[in-house]
């Protein structure tokens, strides 16, 4: 086997079966780029800023079997790509980036010396991007290319996910490998991806625990979907009758139309959600890390009148201890729920429990009739009306601010469709992994806001050059709109950077679409919705379509806080939430 | 003095003497954005990404007597931010970068666990940005932020200038500083500003050497600007009568019309400024690092037949030893070259040596006769009319990739023109630091690539929104030029990533401009420059204006590689550039 150290990386990650790589040409990863150029099965896509091939890596890498790949070069190439590998390790995405470097003898003065720069555009990267990645080396050796492929690759996709980056010093990009190097890898294991640590005898407590439940409730977070463990979820509570509620990450583990569903807590969530988890008696938590945005301002009190089970892949998430869990469980999901389903012998019954919660599900639905007839557009009645558009195998992306609230809020999926944000970083910018999903997706819907819109605008001129027919939302609200609440909130309409008001101005981005050469569209109204939605989504092509709202439109329910009778603010519970209801 | 943190630090800035804060919004920075707000005495530019927030903030860090300001939010935010802080930190410029965190209690969870993420959109910076910048420090206690900011501040500006970044949990940011904390800062000190480790026996030794020297000659570099010794340089070479090249960095150390300008040497350097560096008998070196792309691939040859003198303040600079050099010194340049002038006492003629000079000056220009007349348009010839087009006291910046090889050699400098460049970093999309020139400097000219002008497009609508009367011009020869080159001359014309042919396309810049509201023009031929220029430098509004080149044009002269009786490439020497002459 002779090959040179670029050729050896893609070939490796193409035998893996990675389909795609996204990249920033550049003359530091030149032998790289040339290998790849030279690779007949991997496909290409040139974006036009590393943040964005970082992003379209990582949607990748959430949405298949193997990590995204992403290669950039040098410098600013690798810096630019930064934004996107956090936002992939705070999410649990297994990316792999390659990046071009100086020469090695010029990297290695830097590392030795501390001097700020020996090289031109070099950069150690070492400590700028080891904290956000389960894996970081400078390839030093042409020598250790095997081990550093096989170890970062094992790493991506073991316990929980996370991006991995080689930085590769273009003297040892075109390195011809000994053969000793694949005797050296070949001999080592590294950490096995599955594992469960949990005895016999804890299965037996955590069954007797859900067989003496009058009301259990299941919480599955992104945990669920990282673990492929969707369908075993399926079958957990379709089994043992127990209904399903999702954090933000974990929207797409369960279907709306499952009759288990009954909602999505969190600090913009559903009014339903959060009364169900203070009713349950047993919760059973499932791949999330119970964020404030999940569970508000009171942790100890959430989900307070039930006995709580965690599952997770990660020791550090299970050591918090703002939530009291009465077990805790290391380990994948998926082989979890098998160990339980296998030792569940007993037909369960939660009928009234289960109507129960359906009630209140009913009772309080998100988007509301009045909506409808909003001048002007309400934004959850436009999120209604296009989850009806959608394909049974659409990948729905939406962005970070509050189109991420509205969407999370009101879409509603069903057949084999995925649902995607940036949970942990929100990440404005996050619309352009589109670009990714579409590399395997034809039906990809992305909606975002115009701030974030802006934030990879660039990136049109990937999706025309490619051709990728994503339907592209922008809520045009001319401004920050989350922000503009907190302003308002708290700094007595002290405006700054919010909108036209205080600083900035978006564009028209029918006009920016159709400069990039996009066809664009555009929604003004409720009545609009329909026959927009129906031209739109039986395209093949790109659609970039503005969807015109008020600059300040009400985010419902969520948490609020309260007036106090001393004029102070506190923190509304759990199930208070805005608008307040009559006690 | 009662002050929250808040106000405290926009407070000391603008005391300081800082004009402008660069700032994209964010709800984690809201008492920081707030205590702006009511800031009455300092300006806001809303940049719409944080990657050209900080590099506005940069170019106020190098037009200016302070740091440039830039405000941020958590997470995305600031990793956003890191491209524009790596380029400030390997160009020395002092930028002061300010961060919204999550409350200190998550903050401090995640520092001391290690775990992913504890808040919602939080990251540790201190792991991710310690390495590219001068301080950093996580604000954790009220009391500590007086001592924070003297001592950023001071490092900022002091030594090797450079960036200082300070993150602030949102808790903290409102907290009011206690008296104490004054009185506890006041009583420190911190590194000075302006240093000289040169003993009067040393200052002797190089008045000797400069006044038994033939063929002196200076090699001006960035270190000049930085420490405000330009008028002493000119001095300098003046009374000693020197002449003086310039390195990248340096290029504005010097106008061209000066009699002892003689051109600027490095890989894409001036044919002239070559030989005379062969041919001198003593290189002065200021503030120049030595960088390949100054010297050439043969460090010990370079200035060969020379003594050489370099001085730098930092000193792990002129601990490189890859350029035999006889006399290092480490310190302040302006009080170097001060030390000289007031030890030299005879007069000093070079005539012979000075027309040597000024004979290759003149028998070898960059911009030949024959470019007047190319189609498409050569953009030497470009640049050489625009120099004309410029005001005395236009600042000028160049993107980098193929435009800033040429007009960094083309360009005639005069009056007090400022030209910067991203040197060390050589970061695309650097044009939008021209945002942050406009705030002081209403004769702001920025030329970019295609390339460059993607990966910062969004800052159109901040130029529009601010009404900068930025005149852009953008090279389009769709794609990457360089890289183009790159993978002609090693690749065997195996071309990715480059432009049309090779997985990208550039928008056409005048109907993006029109989209974002701004004017655009278009230039296409030689003959048309001189017209459409006179129209556009007198307009006192933003102008977009494409530049439309050939996909593919010589660049030159340049340090190239020749072909070897047996085949292979072997690098030129540093006075053999490529157009090859006769020997």
């Amino acid at each position: 086997m002779s090959m040179n150290v670029s050729e050896y990386i893609f070939d490796f990650l193409q035998k893996k079966g990675c389909e795609t790589v996204f990249m920033v040409s550049g003359s530091s990863a030149m032998f790289l780029t040339d290998a790849l150029k030279r690779n007949e099965k991997l496909k290409v896509i040139c974006n036009h800023h590393e943040q964005a091939a970082a992003m379209s890596a990582d949607m990748c890498g959430r949405l298949g079997q193997v990590p995204g790949v992403c290669l950039v070069t040098i410098g600013p190439g690798a810096t630019n790509a930064i934004t996107g590998v956090a936002q992939a390790y705070l999410d649990s995405s297994p990316v792999f980036i390659l990046s071009g470097q100086a020469s090695s003898k010029l990297l290695q003065y830097e590392i030795d010396t501390g001097i700020r720069q020996h090289g031109t555009q070099s950069l150690n990267l070492e400590p700028i991007v080891s904290s956000i990645t389960k894996y970081f080396a400078a390839v030093m050796n042409e020598a250790d290319i095997v081990e550093h492929m096989e170890r970062a690759y094992e790493l991506a996709m073991s316990g929980r996910k996370g991006p991995v980056w080689l930085d590769v010093p273009v003297d040892i990009q075109n390195r011809q490998i000994p053969d000793s190097a694949f005797e050296k890898a070949s001999s080592k294991k590294y950490e096995t991806s599955q594992c469960l640590d949990i005895s016999e005898e804890q299965v037996q407590t955590v069954v007797q625990m859900i067989s003496s439940s009058k009301k259990p409730l299941i919480l599955a977070g992104y945990g669920v979907r990282s673990a492929n463990a969707v369908e075993a979820l399926d079958e957990l509570s379709k089994t043992l009758q127990i209904p399903v509620v999702t954090s933000r990450g974990g929207i797409d583990a369960i279907n709306s139309d499952n009759p288990y569903f009954m909602g999505r807590p969190g600090a913009y969530g559903t009014r339903a959600s959060h009364f169900i988890i203070q009713q349950c008696d047993l919760l059973i938590i499932l791949g999330s890390r119970l964020s404030v945005s999940t569970i508000g301002y009171y942790p100890k009190d959430f989900g307070g009148n039930a006995q709580k089970i965690m599952v997770d892949i990660d020791r550090l998430e299970l050591a918090k201890s703002d939530v009291p869990v009465d077990i805790k469980i290391n380990g994948d999901i998926r082989l979890f729920i098998e160990a339980i389903l296998s030792s569940y012998k007993e037909t369960h019954q939660n009928i009234s429990w289960l109507n129960q919660c359906k009630e209140l599900v009913d009772k309080y639905p998100v988007v509301l009739e009045s909506y409808r007839k909003e001048k002007p557009l309400n934004p959850y009645y436009f999120v209604e009306q296009l989850s009806e558009h959608l394909y049974d195998d659409s990948v729905i992306l939406t962005d970070t601010g509050s189109v991420c609230n509205i969407v999370s809020q009101a879409i509603k999926l069903k057949g084999t469709q995925r649902y995607l944000i940036s949970g942990g970083f929100s990440c404005m910018g996050f619309w352009a992994g589109a670009i990714g999903a579409a590399t395997t997706n034809k039906h990809t819907v992305v909606l975002t806001g115009d701030g974030s819109a802006q934030m990879n605008i660039q990136e049109l001129a990937t999706i025309k050059y490619n051709k990728l027919p994503i339907k592209m939302f922008i809520f045009k609200n001319n401004g920050y709109v989350l922000i503009r609440h907190n302003q308002h909130n708290y700094m007595n309409d002290r405006f700054l950077g919010v909108g036209p008001d205080s600083g900035l101005c978006m564009p028209d981005f029918c006009s920016v679409a159709e400069a990039y050469g996009l066809e664009s569209a555009r929604i003004n109204e409720g009545d609009d919705i329909e026959a927009a939605l129906g031209e739109i989504m039986k395209k093949d092509t790109p659609v970039i379509c503005e969807v015109v709202l008020s600059e300040f439109y009400d985010i419902a329910p969520r948490i609020a806080s309260r007036v106090m009778p001393d004029g102070s603010l506190k923190a509304a519970e759990f199930d208070d939430m805005y608008p307040f209801l009559e006690k």
